[in-house]
């Protein structure tokens, strides 16, 4: 990163605030909507992921959003850099022809699906979400999008949580986070 | 509205899919999806937001997404026009304190909450969605500001559903759409 990225990502993590034990005991909650709360800080993060975007995945065509914090993200850079949106939604809320993925969660598993027609084959998409903790979910969308097809550029994530080794457990796609946390 | 965003809303109105039977049978879903699914459209309807709000609501402060589709549009409108970003959710997802409102489903009922420490007293707040079917969700988040002393200075969404008299129901708050149905 150049030095005009590491001042603008030092302010931004100076806003985001923590919550321990949500939403259960042990966990610590980065919340990023306490960064977002303020104007300037939200055209601080729109102009780094776009600076990220254009240096690290130039080539990308559609930018695809986790539901639900990825949507923030995902139609705010969408039209900024004029390509495509495309959601990866819960089991059953998506309309029309879908593909679906079942992955494990610490207890129990959920279903993720992508909708089908919107994806055509050699599309390349960037997966964008505000944290990754295991990386489970971004596994899951990563899994969806070449079923259909596409060329998973890379992750884009707000936050990285180390410690819960999401990256090693998505070895088949870059990641990139904009500020880390042990 | 002038002639400029006329022709821009015709232009989004066709990109506009929709699906019979979904969610259920007897309901005709509306889908964002299918046409954000191109960037031209997200430069399109991103800018259409934008100059409504500039012309209708230009003293706003805050833009409050209702989870989850309203997230698409709360971050990219805020980052644009260098105002706050803030969460309406379903209950249990947001931590802090927070504020909740119970409301009525056609089947059973809901409950979002919003974080208090986020709104200040008189903070002028335009609450943001990608459909108004009964505005339901609306009304209650509307309440859930109120509640927290904000002032609502309206209700912005790309499409609404006239049959289904979100606008009637909430008569207390000023209601824009860029696309109407039947």
């Amino acid at each position: 990163m150049d030095s005009s990225i590491e001042k603008r990502v030092a302010e931004l993590k100076a806003k985001i605030k923590s919550f321990p034990d949500f939403p259960k005991e042990g966990i610590l909650f980065w919340d990023i909507f306490s960064a977002i709360s303020d104007g300037h800080t939200c055209k601080l993060l729109q102009g780094l992921l776009v600076d990220v975007i254009k240096e690290k995945f130039p080539d990308v065509e559609a930018i695809v959003g986790v539901e639900s914090r990825g949507f923030l993200f995902s139609f705010s850079l969408s039209a900024e850099l004029g390509v495509g949106c495309l959601p990866v939604r819960k089991k059953g809320k998506l309309p029309g022809e879908v593909i679906s993925h079942k992955y494990e969660l610490e207890y129990g598993s959920d279903i993720l699906e992508v909708q089908k027609n919107a994806i055509r084959p050699g599309l390349k998409c960037l997966i964008i979400d505000d944290l990754m903790a295991t990386g489970g979910s971004i596994k899951a969308a990563t899994t969806l999008l070449k079923k259909c097809g596409a060329d998973v550029v890379g992750c884009l994530v707000v936050i990285e949580l180390m410690s819960l080794n999401g990256r090693k457990n998505n070895p088949d796609v870059t990641v990139h986070s904009l500020i880390t946390y042990d």
